[in-house]
């Protein structure tokens, strides 16, 4: 996944152009990906698709021809949607269009413009102190014209059309954490899937504006969503955040709650404002989708600064990461409700296998317990989650116990998914 | 504030009495004030209005005929509604009707006999100690005959014929913060409220068989009331205390547990003993009628006690009592149920001049995280004060964005008040 | 009580056997039984009669004659349902039929095998140690063939047919704490019911297949059984601790919340294991059946050991026990809704002679104040519980101030139990 980041990581992304289309080409060498190219002036909701931006080359060179801020050595010099500029102009009149982080001196900020146009440049505070009065030469080698957004979408096909929907943004340019590692972890995911239950939908595309289009193009199958995911910020050192869907108990707010019990964790209520769950938890829609990050969104010094680079990532915190999620994965394919079908009194487990013979033992198995809580529980109104969360039992032995009970002709599946 | 509990503090209240009608008179000077007299034998819910008591002189002579206990000095050396006496008695004779604070020797304890006939002084331990076997003269020149219960009214119309019951006790003699804190902050406040959405009831009455007397002529009137407090002891140096109507969960006390949330406070549950909301939180009525008090009902040594003088009470305390009833005010004067007219997804705010239009900063502003929370919860079921609750902004900011988001044609007012 | 537990001491009881027709003998000294037999080979619910068992005398000789392990000495020593043996055999050959507790080496373990034949012996680590490779006669005087399981019940007749089943198990050997001191408590506490409201069952039986039988027997009678405990390890020095019926929230759960409000105690969320609340909390019944012991099932080190021996109980924790459950037998026998005939405003209680007439103190009884609760919360949805809770107040408080009311007119008993 580190590599993967490493190679992403010096493109120029934006809400469009071909920084988004490189990014998807990429991703396309590990996942077969669905493209979708939408015009620009498109009606997507309440938005409209804007320009696609496109940017060659940028720089503010000194009277010396000195690169001073420097487009080829980092992507975030540039204030994200800037107009084509090309002038000389004295520090004076350069200031209102320069971006700094006095707080941080060393690190270049992240911005853009994309609704209002106007040009701009990010530097380090230290670059900008040892700035002359210049004049300098300011030059945007941009385009900002008629084009397409970009986005892509990756299925992996279920027995059920009931869809689990993975979402990460590729809208950041050089910021490994936002969000190159999720990108990185999404498809990760991607690849380990094989003939699960749901229909999982990963969707690469740009934040907001993305999000936007891809509900205004699928308005009809937001229906199907059961279960979602943003996926952000997934590589940091931090423990992992879970934030809840607008509904905040929906299965996969308490599937990640289960995943992330044993673990160092945060779990936080859904506020809007954040990544893509803003757009997919609207009123309208409200669908069940939480956001899975590390720290999460602006938690660390580093966000949205060039201190967001590649070493900011591990390949450690992404495979925990991922392992969190595949765990969470486990959960909503294997949760269910069951019948106990021999519910007056326990059944004796011992003459079907299932039991150690031996009493008066104070401690009992695993297995043991987790046999005993689903069968007390599995009255058709509890679900496997519900015995997980009762039992204090990882959802893996309780579902290893449903099965066993299953097979054992004690136990039957009611409900959605029987 | 302060000036008028001054002038309130000498006068010699009781349940009944001229102590009352002055009182009332002088609150009537900053209110137009409708006041009722109900005759003596009125019954009223379980009650019947009693005798009216009214005194001119009491006092405790010594041999030297020196005034040992006078009620020249301080009203509360009388037990409240003592009938008439005027013997020569012991010391011995007298102790049966001496009432004293032997663990606050210096004060004179407050103490009343309303519907057992009989008779009594209050006096400092100190004072008590210094007594010899007498004989003293011992006269109380008071009179219990028919007459009527006292008390006002003070309506501030609104929009709607929906009330808030602002109640207040009239029934206390000199104690400054139990209870003419209250009357004063009352009398503040409405003289504040300008053209209201509510129809304002201010009500000063005797405790209890004022608050009874009340309910019984207004029993179809108390269906209006939407929102209620009883206000006591609104001026000692303690943090503000609000304890829940009976509901527990009515929108006055959600109003005051958000007023109450950035301050340094005390949330109780209800309980039948206390003030007035003892009647108003009676089950047959049952009415949304919460406390505000700072230290609460017996919290405080000097608690009815001579203790409770003017010096007891501070213009800055009443001040802070003040403004969170006012918090209160705008919170059910401005609360209300909204729907989001662009629910799919986030209506761009930016080109509705909402919204800051430079991306990529980690930090936003109040008033935008206001919009936020109030367009995704606008879904016909949460309110303002939901939003407020759940968002963690000040309630002022929410209902400003509110306003915002409705004159930009985002946003319908819904339900009640719509 | 404690004498009872240490004349029960010495019998060899299992699940069947003369040992539970002897322990049920000495009961009956105390308490009317009636006594049940069920024979081998009868199917009750997913289970079947086992054999009985009885046993005469077991040891491991060595070549000097001595018994170095002897059934004798204590009944613990030999497995529950060995079958016979009469062999000589080395250590080696004898190991595997050996129980120790190397962590605990001078303890002997209680071990059973109810439905895998075999046979076994039960010594301390010590002992083993102190053993060579032998050759050793080793002999279990056993018998396991078609008999009878043994229980019994014992009714106190209530006003209603409306049951509380208490129930311990009968089937643990030399254990004193588990579960002679429940036998003891139980034993007790039926000797004191006189004409109670509910019927009281007091049911002896075996664990497990005890539980089972008599549920498959008494189905229809179950949906008599309105509230239930289990009782064991009624006498260890450890604070009392209650497990809830599986239901959580059943009048049982709240009444024994209520009562060990003010002791030292431990309350835990159900699980499905533990005693025979396993069985009548299965959710084919769901019954309201919580559990009380002591120290909870395997809580103490000396659980299942030799260590739990007739000191290892004491007289007082046995009391102690009995007290609480007293006190909760008070609560479901006391515990009911009333309507306050008077609910609008506060009645007057001074004329009815039910308050203190001196007003103005800033204490009042608890009699009062449970005289205020009642009152108020009687609006035919509040139960006596219900008011314990809120008020904080004892419930004997609050059921003595619901009959001073009842008594004047006041308040009328409503719903159930009317």
């Amino acid at each position: 996944m580190h590599a993967l980041v490493e190679r992403l990581y010096p493109l120029c992304r934006s809400i469009t152009g071909d920084g988004v289309r490189a990014t998807l080409e990429i991703v396309g060498e590990h996942l077969e990906l669905d493209v979708h190219e939408v015009p620009t002036g498109t009606q997507v909701l309440d938005w409209t698709i804007p320009k696609e931006w496109n940017i060659r080359d940028a720089y503010i060179k000194d009277r010396a021809g000195n690169r001073v801020v420097d487009f080829q050595r980092s992507n975030l010099h540039v204030v994200g949607y800037s107009v084509p500029v090309s002038a000389t102009m004295t520090l004076a009149e350069l200031r209102p269009h320069l971006h700094t982080l006095p707080a941080q001196p060393g690190l270049v900020p992240y911005r853009t413009s994309y609704y209002a146009e106007t040009w701009g440049f990010c530097l380090s505070q230290d670059t900008l102190d040892g700035m002359d009065e210049g004049p300098y030469e300011v030059v945007i080698d941009s385009t900002l014209a008629d084009g397409h957004l970009t986005y892509a979408e990756h299925v992996v096909p279920g027995r059920t059309d009931d869809e689990v929907l993975i979402s990460c943004h590729v809208c950041h340019p050089s910021l490994a954490n936002d969000n190159l590692a999720g990108i990185a972890v999404a498809t990760a995911l991607a690849g380990r899937l094989k003939e699960p239950r749901f229909t999982y939908r990963f969707l690469f595309a740009p934040g907001t504006i993305g999000a936007i289009t891809w509900l205004a193009r699928n308005r009809e199958r937001t229906g199907r969503v059961r279960h979602g995911l943003t996926l952000a910020c997934a590589g940091d050192a931090g423990a992992l955040t879970y934030k809840r869907s607008r509904r905040g108990d929906a299965p996969i707010d308490r599937a990640m709650a289960l995943v992330l019990r044993d673990r160092p964790h945060t779990v936080v209520d859904f506020s809007p404002y954040g990544y893509d769950e803003r757009q997919f938890c609207s009123p309208g829609f409200n669908l069940p989708v939480g956001s899975l990050t590390r720290t999460p969104y602006a938690g660390y010094p580093e966000y949205h600064t060039s201190g967001d680079d590649v070493g900011f990532v591990s390949p450690r915190a992404m495979a925990d990461t991922l392992e969190a999620l595949w765990a969470a994965v486990e959960v909503l394919e294997h949760d269910g409700r069951y019948e106990n079908l021999s519910p007056y009194g326990e059944p004796q487990l011992g003459r079907r296998g299932l039991y150690g013979s031996l009493g008066g033992r104070s401690d009992t198995k695993q297995a043991q317990m987790a046999m005993l809580w689903v069968l007390n529980l599995s009255d058709g109104e509890h679900s496997l989650m519900d015995v997980t969360g009762r039992s204090g039992l990882p959802f893996r032995a309780v579902a290893e116990a449903a099965a066993a009970l299953e097979g054992a002709g004690l136990l039957k599946r009611v409900g959605e998914g029987a």
